[in-house]
């Protein structure tokens, strides 16, 4: 895509515009890393490219394959791009980006983080720079690193970013005391949680919540490719989650596993006994709780945990509010645990 | 107060600068009305004036004397008010506005609201206009009757506006299961609290609260008058709350008493047993919860209410969200009642 804007004046510039491109691509990308790429011509043109789906063009593929698509020379050309470009490693199904940009003759590029893949991490770089091309790192590092949190998360974890979502009242309840909660949140929030699924690569609930909820977990607000879909304990046949991959034992053993199969975030949608594992056993990366303008007003509905809590001040469970926001009539809030926080520095 | 800004071009304009001024004198004013005036003299001057302490200047003679003060004739002038100006009646301490308005010789009265204190309403207005003073009324009617909602609900209802204050984890925890809350939410939190027991002409907590808390209910964070401590339940001697006002018996008979009192705002501070009580009888006006990111984890720790709530989704409680956001670290939620806004119609 070409634009008219004027040339990008600082590597900050290029780099910003690169990343709002990136965020375009997450639901299509995923479990790719979503990377966004800005192209700028010797004679001022600007061209840009984001991740398509797996198996499709990279961001920077995609960019320069724009600007040749436009009858542009691409020789001498500065790059700005959200995460370093990638090298051929066993299982690539793409030219390798770095390769791409080497042969298109471009002079420059600038590289908001390097790659966290330890397969890629560091040899993009070295195999521009051993091509005679101008490479700068770390620009904006920080914001492109919170862009891609859960992929940065499994490259150096080898688990899933695991983001909790659950529906409350504000006072804190999940059901009326009969179990039945359709509906807490309007349908601004549950379109809101699509997309949380569709930005996912598998959602999980507990057997408890099959029985009682009978949920299809499927992406019905939101284009995009449907996740996997995993129950904890088993799902009774003919329950509207099948096909799903049922799973059972440590939660940490879970975690790897899905890990290894490629699952880069996990939306984990409760009920309350499963929430409460993954909670207390420090498990939860990303809380997103949806609280409606609502209250049950006694004690007797039901929490967003089951089990036994933190039993003292002391032990209280803190983390960082990192976002709220009205959806619909609801106020969506987002927690990160402070841990991913540290890791993330 | 005179100020150099142009003159003010439409009667909204003028409102406006006086809502403005009128939210200044809340804390100061109460259980008096918050008004304020904004008085335009025939060279384009402007005067500002604001209710003062109970006994004091009310804010149209406020804004009359400023502009005598500074030496300026306010015959002709236009003031912008924002609760229709007040007429004489039994035990009022200070001179009526409205006689002090047409004595000066003001040639026009913009009105946001009429007074809803039915010793008042109307008289002011026909006061001025037999005087052959120009009078518009119900500019920014709805802005106004915002502002000063404790008021109108009191004098309509002969109760207090009821706000009811809570702190909790954003899973809708008040305290660990040992009973011990402090502190769980943050030092701005609780500043922003006692602005809201600044604002008010009493704080009513339980009895259990007491006991177990042994709170001051004081004002310690912001200057500002004290309101009156009434405990629900008897106040053992030596809790700090003393000197208080016990009370007891149907929630309904206290809330009679306490407006024919005068307190037009009480602020309800818990605890468990005395909130639920409130919110199950349909009494509190407007919800302030103060939400930490934290989480108890658990079903252990103590809700927001005792006692039963809504049994089905059918009964669930649902209000309005007016406001939220963040206080330091923490969260505030503004919940109006649905009744509450129906009132203000
Ligand atoms: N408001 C919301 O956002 C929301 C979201 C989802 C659900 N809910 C509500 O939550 C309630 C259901 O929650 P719940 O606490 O009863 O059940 P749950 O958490 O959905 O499921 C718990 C069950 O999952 C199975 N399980 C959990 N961990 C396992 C493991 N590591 N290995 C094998 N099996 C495992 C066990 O099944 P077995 O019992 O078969 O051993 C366990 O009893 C419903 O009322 C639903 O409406 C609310
Ligand atoms: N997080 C927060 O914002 C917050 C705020 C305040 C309190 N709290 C917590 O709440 C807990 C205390 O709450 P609670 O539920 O135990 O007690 P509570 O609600 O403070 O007080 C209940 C008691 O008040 C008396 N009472 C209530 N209504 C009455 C009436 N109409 N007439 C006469 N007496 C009446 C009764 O006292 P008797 O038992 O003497 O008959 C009753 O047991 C503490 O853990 C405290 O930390 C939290």
């Amino acid at each position: 895509m070409s634009t008219s804007l004027p040339v990008i004046p600082t590597d900050v510039d290029g780099v910003r515009r690169a990343l709002a491109v990136a965020a375009t691509a997450r639901v299509r990308a995923h479990p790719n890393p979503w990377v966004g790429a800005v192209l700028m011509t010797t004679d001022g043109q600007v061209f840009t490219g984001a991740t398509g789906e797996p198996g499709g063009l990279h961001a920077e593929a995609a960019a320069v394959a724009a600007a040749r698509e436009a009858g542009t020379d691409v020789a001498g050309a500065t790059v700005f791009v959200t995460l370093e470009p990638c090298v051929r490693f066993e299982g690539k199904r793409t030219p390798s980006c770095a390769e791409t940009l080497r042969d298109a003759g471009v002079r420059r590029v600038v590289v908001a983080m390097l790659d966290p893949d330890e397969r890629v991490s560091g040899h993009g770089v070295a195999l521009l720079r051993e091509a005679g091309v101008e490479v700068v790192t770390d620009v904006l590092r920080t914001e492109a690193e919170a862009l891609l949190r859960p992929y940065v998360h499994h490259r150096r974890t080898g688990r899933p970013w695991v983001l909790l979502k659950m529906g409350a009242t504000l006072d804190g309840r999940t059901a009326a005391p009969d179990g039945t909660s359709q509906w807490i949140t309007g349908p601004e929030a549950r379109a809101d949680a699509h997309q949380l699924r569709a930005e996912s690569d598998a959602i999980l609930v507990g057997a408890g919540t099959v029985r009682l909820d009978d949920p299809a977990l499927d992406v019905r607000h939101v284009d995009g490719p449907h996740p996997r879909r995993i129950v904890l304990g088993h799902a009774p046949e003919g329950a509207k989650v099948h096909p799903c991959t049922e799973m059972s034992g440590p939660l940490t053993d879970v975690l790897d596993t899905l890990g290894a199969e490629g699952v880069v975030q996990l939306l984990v949608e409760g009920g309350a006994a499963v929430a409460g594992d993954f909670h207390r056993q420090g498990l939860v990366d990303q809380y997103v709780l949806y609280l409606a303008p609502a209250l049950f007003g006694g004690s007797d509905a039901r929490g967003l945990f089951t089990g036994e809590g933190a039993p003292t001040m002391a032990e209280l469970w803190r983390g960082e509010m990192v976002d709220h926001r009205r959806v619909g009539a609801d106020l969506r809030v987002d927690l990160l645990a402070a841990r991913t926080q540290e890791e993330i520095r």
